[in-house]
């Protein structure tokens, strides 16, 4: 089965393509761009948004739901944000089909046009935005903090399975406040929300920072960004977190009365993560065996494997594995027993390994008769052969430590591809192996734009937790004074 | 704050607009037709979907996504379903806006024109079976279960809140079976999966049932129907499960080799709920104070709210309300402390009711002495002042009779107004006054319509639960043979 998928060292590129399709998490459908995302791939989403979710609750947030359509003068309203968002997009001009006059199928009825053209959403800002005019008056009304699960579209020209489609589904958080302050702590928060999430659950070690101007959302004051390295040592951007100023409450006309009586335009968040989250999963930790899941967002996190030649061994065995299963799924662990008929193990352990589940038990005849199970995990492609005895417990604490060790190989392959770079020579070259270049940067778009366009690298972020380096220096580019270094890096 | 909304009996239609607006349950948006769920109205919205997810999942269905966009030319595979369905829809026909040549705002581009338009999904029936014909190719392959929560868009020309309108939210599945007899099955047990919801979740009494020909879904062989009765005595669909027979694996050319290796159709079954689901609710059990919730879809199922004087009895009587509320929070009870500092008790208790919570508890410094605390309950409007010792259990069970009585409730009011009908001019009166009306039908759609032309009353279903009258007699209308009694009413 593994040998469906090309070597990472062949074509990374269509290594994850293959990875996708074969490991069974989503397909290109007849829309183009637009994907659909199949059971099993849709299963790991929907722990990640269990686990968000409840991360965004405890915060305080609330779940609301907005309209899929703008009216297309929303996007003229706040000036940057028509510029970066509204270009390619979907936009509806006609509500009727009626049968076509030469009898075949359906045609666009031409009556049916609609006086403004509705755009579907690409984020949604500005009606958001337009809603809460209507919700704000005074500062008892603030803050709100609405958050909500939806689907957006962006008519990308170049398009890949859960990293750029034009149909994706995220979550998108839209906050409203009385003070700067507490918009900025607000952004902050959200983004370390994410941070947490990217590490202890995908096992993804990021670089938490803030945008370039250059690379800011449309209409942001400030963008906080989580960057991820994938394993060809390009990065990738996993969830960011915008501080919008008063941007769009002075387009929407959005102000309240503060507790000294005087009107006030309202500050804003948005923040959002989607299902590019997906992509990053499986770059991150894939391998040429196909995919390699954290414990903790596995659909399936332990599978059984009975071994056997006759159907009264069958039985036999998988007596004891729906034993075993009942123990393990009391404290949560979710557990499949494949007694598929018309497969053998090796079919089977080799579909499992591509649908990464961390742990795999395989029981056979002699296994019953001598008390043990072969154990195998997923990450490090490791077996054993163990008592039944205690079962329960060591996998518990084997799925703790495959979580760990998960994270620990994606931390220590980034530690090895981040490094200092002083020289612009070096920078020209080291940039192309895949690598985060930390380096000073003399804080104007015009010096990043040069970078860009000389070697597609761009600033991932200005880093602001353990990548701070606070020595001083000058531009690697410009040889102009710098306040610090920043992250370079290709990104996806 | 009740007399903020107009009484049932002055204007039902009016108090329903009134109390989803007032109880900050949804609000029409600055798009025609799309209406926003506000967060209190989406926190019951997302109590349905958690327990109907649980229930689908137990049947043994996933979740996946499919495209918001379908191509045109899906709409003409089916011919049934594009008569049903095709008409009232947006249209995207393009997929880029340029900047204004005369330099205000955006246009759209003309030069970005799609090839084939794209329909926004007003159900996924095509676009999946595409899907499935890739999925599909031996018996071992079936069944599909698949369900996606999503949204989706009819353009409607009259749009009421939750009701009827043009985006709504809603899940649909989709399974594909080997047998027409395992499809059927499929078909069943969904409605009665809406069926059991309804009942001991929206505490609404519903009558199950099958569509009659004129009513079913756009490409049905069958359609089974959860109806309810609201206080008006009209009629409303609140869930759908459709049998399609091989009409959809036809059109989209999906093919199974059966055990015997013999080539077949796929039998197919679509089913679903939408916010709807929250109209229904609140027009089954609301009163002129505003909403009624049943506890398993409350929000909030306990309010607490102190009364007092001076800021330090407010602090003694939270401090109670604190341990009160970790008690019931341990076994599972929302519980809210409404200690807003700027308003009156009375307008918060109005404010509480309004929002339908199950149960108020009202405690100040007469009940801290005494060890007591006023309980509200929100169904019938009574209270009583009970000690604080032990009030956990109490609530608890409070709670339960709370759900009881308000199903109880709506089926009395449903039993009272249904009645079986023989006689054409009783007919016509009865049908007006808010009944559904169980009368032979001669099993014709001609029937049926002449009946709706003349009345309004449409079949709502031929019951399959205890509705069903084994009675021989001729149709209502017609006078012809009957096979048995049907459900007449008016309906949403």
């Amino acid at each position: 089965m593994a040998d469906q998928i090309t070597k990472r060292s062949e074509n990374y590129s269509q290594w994850y393509n293959d990875l996708v399709l074969k490991a069974d998490l989503a397909e290109q459908s007849a829309v183009r761009g637009c994907m659909v995302i199949k059971p099993y791939g849709y299963a790991i989403w929907e722990k990640m948004q269990r686990i968000l979710d409840d991360k965004f609750k405890a915060t305080g947030a609330q779940n609301a739901y907005f309209p899929l359509f703008i009216p297309k003068s929303f996007f003229s309203r706040e000036a940057e944000h028509v510029a970066g968002f509204a270009k390619e997009c979907a936009v509806v001009t006609h509500h009727r089909l009626m049968n076509d006059p030469d009898g075949k199928g359906v045609v666009v009825d031409p009556e049916a046009k609609l006086e403004e053209e509705l755009i579907v959403r690409p984020t949604s800002e500005t009606i958001i935005w337009n809603t809460y005019k209507n919700w704000i008056t005074s500062w008892r009304d603030l803050p709100i903090i609405c958050n909500q699960w939806c689907n957006v579209v962006r008519w990308e020209m170049r398009t890949r399975l859960f990293l750029r489609t034009a149909e994706f589904l995220w979550q998108e958080g839209h906050t409203a406040h009385s003070t700067a302050e507490e918009a900025q702590a607000e952004a902050e928060r959200m983004v370390q929300v994410y941070a947490d999430f990217a590490r202890n659950y995908m096992a993804l070690p990021v670089i938490v920072g803030h945008k370039s101007p250059n690379e800011r959302f449309a209409g942001a004051l400030d963008t906080l960004t989580i960057e991820a390295m994938m394993q060809d040592g390009k990065a990738l951007q996993a969830g960011t977190s915008h501080f919008l100023g008063q941007n769009f409450a002075k387009s929407f006309d959005v102000t309240f009365t503060d507790k000294e009586g005087q009107q006030q335009y309202v500050w804003a968040t948005s923040w959002g993560v989607s299902t590019r989250l997906m992509g990053a999963l499986i770059m991150a930790h894939g391998d040429d065996n196909g995919l390699v899941l954290p414990p903790a967002l596995a659909p399936i996190q332990v599978v059984m494997v009975p071994i056997y030649r006759k159907p009264e061994e069958l039985s036999a065995i998988v007596e004891k594995m729906v034993a075993i299963k009942k123990n393990l799924e009391a404290p949560g662990v979710s557990v499949k027993i494949d007694d598929r008929d018309n497969l053998r193990p090796g079919f089977k352990f080799a579909e499992w390994e591509l649908k990464g589940v961390p742990v795999r038990l395989a029981m056979g005849p002699r296994d019953m008769e001598s008390g043990t199970v072969e154990v195998h995990r997923r990450d490090t492609l490791e077996k054993e052969t163990m008592s039944i005895e205690g079962i329960e417990a060591h996998i518990k604490s084997l799925l703790d430590d495959i979580q760990k060790n998960i994270y620990d190989k994606a931390f220590a392959f980034r530690a090895s591809n981040v490094e200092k770079c002083d020289s612009w020579e070096e920078f020209k070259e080291k940039i192309q192996t895949g690598k985060f270049l930390l380096c000073h940067w003399d804080g104007t778009p015009e010096t990043e734009q040069l970078i860009k366009d000389e070697t597609k690298a761009t600033i991932r972020c200005i880093p602001v937790d353990s990548f701070v380096c606070d020595d001083k220096g000058v531009d690697i580019y410009s040889g102009k004074p710098s306040q610090g270094r920043v992250v370079f890096g290709i990104a996806y």
